[in-house]
């Protein structure tokens, strides 16, 4: 019963409205890791770095609990950079540069020990990669997938492939829109339900988050935020909290899962209070439930009969 | 104790994706009227139409207990017209054409008996009507106010002589950001708050509705809705659900408000359902409490404690 993240690691430049940082820690598997830690561990992992990846990182992921033995580190490589800016109102962002590097060549290669892994999380990569750890894998319980535009764009044959054989899919609202061309998201959600996800998420930004399952609605709201720091990795720090909390309490009832959705929502929100993994780095059980109880609070109210 | 709207009253000539239907009726304080209906009664109206106005809708503001002493009816004068074409999305919508008529020249005068009323909904009107409508009232406990972009462009000193009067302000979320210049919706409330209203509600259409009180927020969750026939009116029946419902209970702390905020999102998802006010003309207390526990049932979660 042991959980596996693939995805990406590299080194992220970002600038918003507030700061600017360079060279910090990033990549989808690095912040899915970094959330879902908290609920469990240790984390197989899988990914691929350069030669130039700092050695605090790896002790970062080791203080996380994260096993390091499926992370490549490709010699005289180059770890995958990416360069954007956030406009005024952070929702919105401009990617600067991308350099592949290792990634580029990325093959994901799974330990013997990781290919009984029962929860599986899917990081955003291309589709055929998800697919290739998808076949390693020996009898999956559980998998969820976050994917991206691009590749709804470029390459929706494989995604559709990855979407039959995953429990749950995490993406954001342009994107099942762009997925269906259905502006109706309630109407897009069963389309894509019908592609293969038991459950879907609806990842809304500022306005929360919708969980679908058999003929039944969640919707999460979303934390109040006054001042969002730098909003990289929120999505999968969301999808990290929720797929952690799944493995932690392997209950797959809705009512779990709404409780996933929210310490998923939990985990984006601490994510966007500080630069980079900051936000990720030292949180604790108590400061996480206690935020999970403000989403309570924030969401609740009484019948008058 | 008494329930006074003051608002536009029209013929609307609306396209949707759907069908299309002419010289329906609508303006906002049809809506406000007939949402407020179920919960309250009988409602002091004000407004003004021609003689073109159909009996049928003079019986139907009878049928629902619209006390239409205020209804000022124009002797030769034509009703307001306004005409719209919503787009293939149902969120973005092009006005057609707008008739004033008799309307160019309303002046909200209130019948004696009126002045008492001690809760107020101002529909969206001028500010300066608005003004008007307040100065006639002797003493009112509960003012409640709906805006819109127009005014927040053309005529934003009088709004904000409104703002200073009134207890909960009803706009949407881009009307928040273009009466504050602030595109954080939890920064802009603050600043609405500081300009006077004690309460603040900020629509936000398919993603729900925000309530802001003293150092507290309540996110209400949006129905799913499938299919959406015609958007117009739904922001009017929101504030008359929501200021029928505080009416009918006379509770004024943020739990009920809370309430209130649900029946007014309960009373816009009747609305949007048919065209013009079919949604609202045949509703029931068994039927309105029984989407309001759907809306319950869609943002309720447990805590794992």
């Amino acid at each position: 019963m042991s959980i596996l993240i693939v995805g990406s690691v590299g080194l992220d430049t970002v600038e918003t409205p507030f700061d600017k940082v360079e060279d910090a820690l990033g990549g989808s598997a690095t912040y899915l890791s970094l959330a879902a830690s908290y609920f469990t561990g240790p984390i197989n992992f899988v990914g691929v770095v350069g030669e130039d990846f700092s050695k605090d990182f790896i002790k970062l992921f080791e203080d996380h609990n994260v096993d390091l033995e499926g992370l490549q580190i490709v010699e005289g490589g180059k770890t995958f950079r990416w360069s954007g800016k956030y406009h005024y109102d952070l929702n919105n962002r401009d990617t600067l540069s991308t350099e592949l590097n290792v990634f580029e060549n990325f093959d994901p290669q799974l330990p013997e020990r990781y290919k009984k892994s029962s929860h599986v999380v899917l990081g955003n990569i291309q589709p055929e990669l998800q697919l290739k750890v998808l076949d390693q894998l020996e009898n999956p319980k559980f998998v969820v997938c976050d994917t991206m535009n691009l590749w709804i764009e470029k390459t929706k044959e494989k995604l559709l492939e990855v979407l039959k054989r995953v429990d749950v899919l995490i993406i954001n609202d342009s994107e099942a829109r762009l997925l269906t061309k259905e502006p109706n998201l309630i109407k897009a959600a069963a389309i894509i339900r019908d592609m293969g996800p038991k459950f879907l998420i609806i990842k809304k930004g500022e306005h929360g988050a919708l969980l679908f399952g058999d003929d039944t609605v969640f919707s999460a709201p979303a934390y109040p935020m006054e001042n969002i720091y730098d909003p990289t990795g929120a999505g999968d720090s969301f999808a990290g909290g929720f797929a952690g909390y799944i493995h932690k309490t392997s209950d797959f009832s809705f009512d779990n899962m709404k409780r996933a959705v929210i310490y998923g929502s939990t985990m984006a929100s601490f994510c966007v209070e500080k630069f980079s993994t900051q936000g990720l780095e030292e949180l604790s059980p108590l400061l996480i439930h206690s935020r999970f109880l403000e989403f309570r609070e924030l969401s609740k109210f009484e019948d008058d009969e």
